[in-house]
């Protein structure tokens, strides 16, 4: 396996395929020697390299564990080297257009099996690295066009081992699920946080007077800003519309509220509550 | 001390004046005999009834810790009754229309100092008061037009002892505050949580696929509609400016991402990042 993108995610699934022998040897492709040599030291990667041509010497299974934008670039740099069959995959928060823009860079005889481990963490890199990381948390592998069965099921197996629970569906059902319960709340606290930057009541700062609500609706707000520009910017369409749900609902709340409605208040109120003990 | 309302908020200050004898007696009014017994059980108040007038006689401190709405006809209950110099003060998350409200009922030589402690937990009931509640957390004291020196230094006094962090301000600017610090991300949460109620995507319900961000993102939904409702009521001008604020800020995101407007997108998101980070 050659292992591209030596981060938390991709170095906690390195840790399970060893642990589990699913693989023989894990080459890592990365960017920065200082971050590769952390994955070397503690047994991440048998050989590290930042070369894509040395890295895709002999990879039957290469693993994109890049940000998203940069995947088709990477694949596209190993392409000529990779071995005839080899099989591709990725851990990418967006599926359609993994999906859509790697499959042109394949050779007639390999195989993609794009996927998406639902977790995370607000650390990053090889040191976070972590076996335990998927535990108990879901991975949709989205099946397309060019996955044969021999290579999902090689893909499922070894998402299987890191005891996440898989799940299988197409690239546009992934994509507007995710858009919903992961790429929206995103956008609404970091609109709520960006709505109360600077803002000041006598003087005083709101934001130094949040206690627990404000801290947890807006926590993620704190996320990297460059891959959230990826994925809005690779899952636009399924955001667009999910934005939309949302303005529409937050309207009716800013309706009631201002009219008084306190039946239209609490019937939107308690359609919150009772989604809100549907979450896991 | 009349406590009025031996919950979670009025339970758990009545332990701390207790403990530093701030207090030579207290009773306890309540709307059920069920609580009242655990209030009795556990040391809370040394009486207890459900009475009005019975609380009122002798009683030197009201403190209000009844639902906000309920505050004006509790105190016109036992209005009669209550000492010509008694100081009355409440726990209410709105404080404006509490004072508005509650003046007109204090007789000639009564004072009233509404304070309002920025602190709670999902749990209520006197089973659920803990005298280390407060610790840290803060209260901000609105004084008005009926707040005497000796009344306010009284009630500073009592919050003090809890180890909070005790602050004054006018209660226009409370309510301000509180609009978009508590109120607002209170509204976003529900309506997110609205948002994705019974949304499905190819007959699987988005809901059960939420993580860790959805949770954090919409804990708050889960609160209860009755005490918004009331808070919705009380702080309406308030809180319509501070959704206006969010709405605009929200428009902005969606229309960046809906045009990939990449230097946009990214200049919103920042600034939801800084003032995440100010934020305690």
């Amino acid at each position: 396996m050659t292992l591209c993108g030596v981060g938390l995610i991709g170095g906690s699934l390195a840790l399970v395929a060893r642990r589990e022998r699913l693989v023989e040897e894990i080459v890592g492709l990365g960017r920065t020697q200082a971050n590769l040599d952390v994955a070397l030291k503690r047994g991440i990667v048998d050989s590290a390299t930042r070369d894509p041509d040395e890295a895709a010497h002999g990879a039957d299974l290469v693993m994109l564990a890049v940000p998203l934008r940069a995947m088709p670039e990477t694949l596209a740099a190993m392409a000529p080297r990779l071995p005839a069959e080899a099989v591709i995959s990725d851990v990418g928060s967006v599926k359609g257009w993994v999906v859509g823009t790697l499959e042109p860079l394949l050779g007639p005889r390999m195989a993609l099996v794009a996927a998406h481990p639902v977790a995370g963490k607000e650390i990053t890199g090889a040191a976070a690295a972590d076996e335990e990381l998927f535990v108990g948390h879901r991975v949709i592998i989205t099946p397309s066009g060019r996955s044969t069965p021999a290579a999902l099921d090689k893909i499922e197996r070894l998402w299987r081992a890191t005891g996440a629970r898989v799940e299988r569906m197409s690239p546009a059902e992934h994509d507007e699920i995710l858009a919903r319960i992961s790429h929206l709340p995103q956008m609404v606290a970091s609109a709520l946080a960006a709505a109360l930057a600077g803002e000041c009541v006598g003087g005083r700062e709101v934001a130094q007077y949040g206690a627990g609500g404000l801290r947890d609706t807006t926590r993620i707000a704190a996320s990297s800003a460059e891959m959230w520009r990826d994925i809005v910017l690779t899952n636009r369409a399924a955001i667009v519309k999910a934005l939309e749900d949302f303005r529409i609902t937050f309207g009716e709340f800013e309706l009631a509220i201002r009219d008084g409605n306190v039946a239209g208040f609490e019937a939107l109120f308690n359609r919150g509550r009772a989604m809100r003990e549907r979450v896991q």
